[in-house]
C-alpha cells in the first residue's frame, strides 16, 4: 500500500502560512448586538490596544447606522460610531491596525453620516445586506469606495438564499467596486462540506474579479472555527473573528482560537488572552452570549438565533425541552 | 463559468445517510475521568435510557480496569463495570442499545475480570493503547475476542505518534481479530486537514481487512463536533459522542450535536435533549467539564490536558495568562 504525502492545501503546507491572510476583529461591533452597543470606553480600548499588540489586521469597532432609526438616547455609541466616539479611543489611530465600521442597508443614513475617508481615521467600510437588498448595497459600496474607504459586502444570512439569487447577486457584486466579498452564515447553520461549496463558488466569481473572499461565522453548532479554518484552507484571504468569541447568540469564531491556528509569526495570542481575561470574561455573566442548547436547534432549523436569545433572556431560560418543543410546534 | 453541483461525499448526499454509521455514547465512562467514576444510578440509568429512546447504538457504561491497581473504596462502580453493577442499571438489556467496557492497556486485569460474553450483558470490549503497548493491547483484542465480543482498539494520543511506528502499528492490527480501529485525539490536538490524512491512512489498512475505522475526539479547540463529521466525510462508520460533552478536560464531541447533524431517521435528538436538561447539566458546576482556556493552550502544544485539569481545579482558576506563561516557560 503506498504511503500518501500529506495534500498542499490553497493554505499552503501544514507548517508554513499564507501571508495574504487578513484577520478583521468584530467583538464591540457584533458583541454590541448583545448590549445595544454599549461597552465602557474601557472596554473598546482594551480591544483596540490587544488587536494592536496581536497583529491583527483590522478592528471593526461598530456600526454606522441611523441615528433617526435608533436615538442615540436608546443605544451606546457603537451603534452611530460618530468620528469624535472613535477618535476618544484610538487617537488618530498610530498603528498598523486598520480600523473598520459596519452599514446596513435600510438601516444607515450612509450617505450623510460617512464622512469622506480623509477625515476619518476609518479605513473600510463594511456593508451588510440580505439578498434583496443588493441594489441598495452595491449603491452604499459605491458611496463608500468614493469617498476613499477599502470595502467589503457582507452578504447575511446565506444559508437561506436559493441559488438562482445568489448567482445574480455574486454576478452583480463581481462587476463593482467592493474589494471584499463575505460569506455570512448568519445562522450558524453550515457544515464544511457546505463551506467548501459556498467558497468554490464565491472564489469563481470574486478572484476573476480580483477580488478577496470573507468568511464569518457563528457558532450555533460549535461550527464557527472549523468553518472558519475550513474556508481559509479553501482560499479565504479575510477571517472574521472575536475576543472569546462575543457576538450576538452563540457568538462568533474565538479570536484566540483563530490566532493560535494561524502560523504567520506577526500574530501574538498572549495580548488576546489577556483581553479575554481581563476584558471579556468579565462581561459573560451579564452578555451570556456563547454556544447553548436553543441556538444549537435555531442553527440546526436554519432560523434567526432571535427566538433562541429571547427565550435565554426569559425566566425559562435552561429548559431545553421546553424550547425545542416550542419549535417544534410551530413547524 | 460553470456551475459545479454538490460533490458526493462518502458520507453520501446531503439529505440522505449513510445507514452503516453507528454512533457510541462514552458519557460515563469519559466523564468518569473527571469524578472518579462516581455517578449516581439515576445518572447512568438516564443516559442508558435515552440512549435505548434516542436510536443510539453503543453505550460505554465504563472501564474494566484492575481492582488492584484501583481500589473500589477510591473509586466509583464504573472504574471497574462490575456486571452486577451494570445490571442494577440495565437488567438484562431488553433493548437494541449494545453495551460496551473499556479496558486500558497495563490498567486492566483483563483475563480474569473481563467474563465471557454468554456470561455478561456487555457486547463490546473497547482496547485504549499507547503506541508503545500495542502487543499488549492485540492479546486485549484476543482475549476478548475469544470470549465472544465485539472489539474495538483505540489508539489514544494519535497526534503525537512518530508515522513510522503509527505504520507499523497499523499493519499489527489490521491483521488483528478487531472488528474496529478508532483515532483518538486525545489532547484535541487535531484539525480538519489532518483528520483527512489520518482517515486516509487508517482506512488504508482497515478497509482491506474488513475492519471499520472509528473516530473518538475532544473538545480542546473547539473542534471535537467539526472532526467527528469530517471523519464521518471521509468514511469512519464509528463515531464517539457524549451527553452535553461530558468527558475529561475539554470534554467530547456533544451527542446532541452529532445527532442533530445525522440524518439516519432512526436517530431522534429530544431524548438526548431531555438528558442533557435533567441529568448532564446539573452535574456541570461540580464537575466542570467543557471547553477552556487551559485546555486549547495545551491543545495547541499537542500536550495532555492534565495539567490543564490540575489548573482549573486550583485557586488560580480563570487567570488565563498564568497558565499561559507557566507552560510557555517550561518549554
Amino acid at each position: 500500500m503506498s504511503e500518501q504525502q500529506p495534500q498542499a492545501s490553497a493554505a499552503g503546507q501544514w507548517v508554513s502560512y499564507r501571508p495574504e491572510i487578513k484577520v478583521l476583529d468584530c467583538t464591540i461591533r457584533d458583541g454590541g448586538l448583545m448590549n445595544d452597543h454599549r461597552f465602557s470606553d474601557e472596554t473598546v480600548r482594551g480591544v483596540y490596544d490587544a488587536c494592536v499588540q496581536a497583529g491583527v489586521d483590522y478592528m471593526e469597532i461598530g456600526y454606522i447606522n441611523s441615528r433617526e432609526q435608533f436615538p442615540p438616547g436608546q443605544f451606546g455609541p457603537w451603534k452611530h460610531s460618530q468620528e469624535h466616539d472613535i477618535r476618544r479611543i484610538v487617537g488618530d489611530n498610530d498603528s498598523p491596525l486598520k480600523l473598520s465600521a459596519m452599514a446596513d442597508a435600510e438601516k444607515s443614513d450612509y450617505r450623510e453620516d460617512i464622512l469622506p475617508c480623509s477625515e476619518s481615521v476609518l479605513d473600510m467600510i463594511r456593508v451588510a445586506t440580505y439578498i434583496h437588498q443588493i441594489p441598495l448595497a452595491l449603491d452604499m459600496i459605491k458611496d463608500a469606495h468614493d469617498k476613499g474607504y477599502e470595502t467589503s459586502l457582507n452578504l447575511m444570512a446565506l444559508s437561506t438564499v436559493p441559488e438562482r439569487e445568489l448567482n445574480e447577486a455574486l454576478h452583480l457584486v463581481a462587476r463593482s467596486e467592493v474589494e471584499v466579498i463575505c460569506i455570512v452564515d448568519s445562522f450558524g447553520a453550515l457544515y464544511g462540506e457546505q463551506i467548501d461549496d459556498y467558497m468554490d463558488k464565491f472564489s469563481s466569481y470574486a478572484l476573476a474579479a480580483g477580488k478577496e473572499v470573507g468568511m464569518h461565522a457563528h457558532n450555533n453548532r460549535q461550527l464557527a472555527f472549523a468553518n472558519t479554518i475550513q474556508a481559509t484552507i479553501r482560499g479565504a484571504n479575510r477571517l472574521d473573528a472575536s475576543m472569546a468569541g462575543l457576538g450576538r447568540g452563540a457568538g462568533n469564531c474565538p479570536m484566540e482560537l483563530l490566532l493560535s491556528f494561524l502560523h504567520n509569526p506577526k500574530f501574538r495570542l498572549r495580548p488576546v488572552l489577556q483581553c479575554v481575561q481581563h476584558h471579556i470574561e468579565p462581561m459573560r455573566e451579564q452578555l451570556k452570549w456563547g454556544f447553548d442548547y436553543p441556538y444549537l436547534i435555531t442553527g440546526v432549523l436554519n432560523q434567526h438565533p432571535r427566538s433562541g436569545i429571547a427565550f435565554n433572556e426569559s425566566r425559562h431560560r435552561g429548559d431545553i425541552i421546553r424550547f425545542y418543543d416550542s419549535l417544534e410546534h410551530e413547524e
